[in-house]
């Protein structure tokens, strides 16, 4: 089984890595299907599960996942730890069906191991920035101030959620086998020289 | 002109990733070289420069390099400011020269400008120690703890070199294109898979 897990920078561009190193290396690509069997599982809406994998956990609770009970019974902080949870338990099942590529929702912590390939896609601030107003949605009128601050925020509860699952921090390199730097490049370019380093990588480990 | 730079960890197995890397791809390797450069044309000892580009200047002087002159007039001082300088002189014209792999020597820092793509090697400390131990020299018998320090030391001094060049922090991915994790890798493996990045990172820059 040869997993790779996709962690990213708002705005590097990282989910379009996954993406298309998955359509090249043939493997399935796991994204929003993580959110969406979350909710239909907990029978909860999509955009709290989503909002709960961003932010993580509102209130402190002093709580490990994995043991068998915990001391709080609040019902808001009950659903939340049911969709971290859960989340744990569909990411190890999507990663038992066969090779894949995982998108976020800290999969390289929860996959570890598996031994997956762990990539890490990152770019400069203003490379960001020109990449998230390109994509922006109509509606969204930011500055680029704005803009920035929305970036950082959402990687600041990305490395929070993070902080319930591993002492390890989101972003630092040694979480992770390769860190990219999409600043100024074309994102399908860098695909076929990717695929191929994967290879060699898969190719290594099953070798021992 | 295509330039690779290399900055490594200590014991992360940087410098064979380098010299492979520009085998594959049939680029000049300049490693010590550029010590022995430096020693040549500052007429001085190829230890003594060495440690000097490893550790810096050993005092604190107010000095900016490019700067025309300085106000420091020690003679320790000014052998260390020729080397520095000399360093970077002799890495530039290096460079010139056609497509080429740089190890080390903040060559990252002082290539900038000609665009390079610039490879950040690192390992786990667990790593690095066993890859340390195997290449020992033979009178060397350190324990692992004292290897480690050993290690830290050495990429203090990298960390602390750089610092004499820019406000940017030795191995912080922002400075890197491409971090690669070398722990349970066999380098030679990875080659053919880097080579492929290497040569999609150059297409697309030189495509613009």
């Amino acid at each position: 089984m040869r997993i790779i897990t996709i962690s990213r920078e708002f705005g590097s561009g990282g989910r379009e890595v996954g993406k298309r190193l998955a359509d090249a290396l043939g493997f399935a690509y796991y994204d929003r299907e993580i959110v969406t069997s979350i909710a239909k599982k907990c029978d909860l809406d999509e955009g709290y599960v989503e909002n709960v994998l961003r932010k993580g956990l509102t209130i402190n609770v002093p709580v490990t996942f994995g043991h068998s009970f915990y001391f709080y019974s609040d019902p808001t902080s009950e659903n939340e730890l049911k969709v971290l949870n859960t989340q744990q338990q569909i990411i190890k099942e999507l990663a038992q069906r066969g090779d894949c590529v995982m998108v976020g929702r800290s999969s390289s912590i929860i996959l570890e191991k598996y031994d997956p390939l762990r990539l890490f896609v990152y770019a400069d601030m203003d490379w960001k920035v020109k990449r998230c107003r390109e994509r922006a949605p109509e509606d969204e009128h930011l500055n680029d101030r704005e803009l920035e601050k929305k970036i950082r925020q959402i990687d600041a509860g990305r490395a929070q959620h993070q902080k319930l699952l591993t002492d390890r921090k989101w972003g630092d390199r040694e979480g992770y086998d390769l860190c990219i730097n999409t600043s100024g490049l074309e994102i399908k370019k860098i695909i076929p020289g990717l695929k191929e380093l994967a290879l060699c990588w898969f190719g290594q480990k099953e070798g021992k």
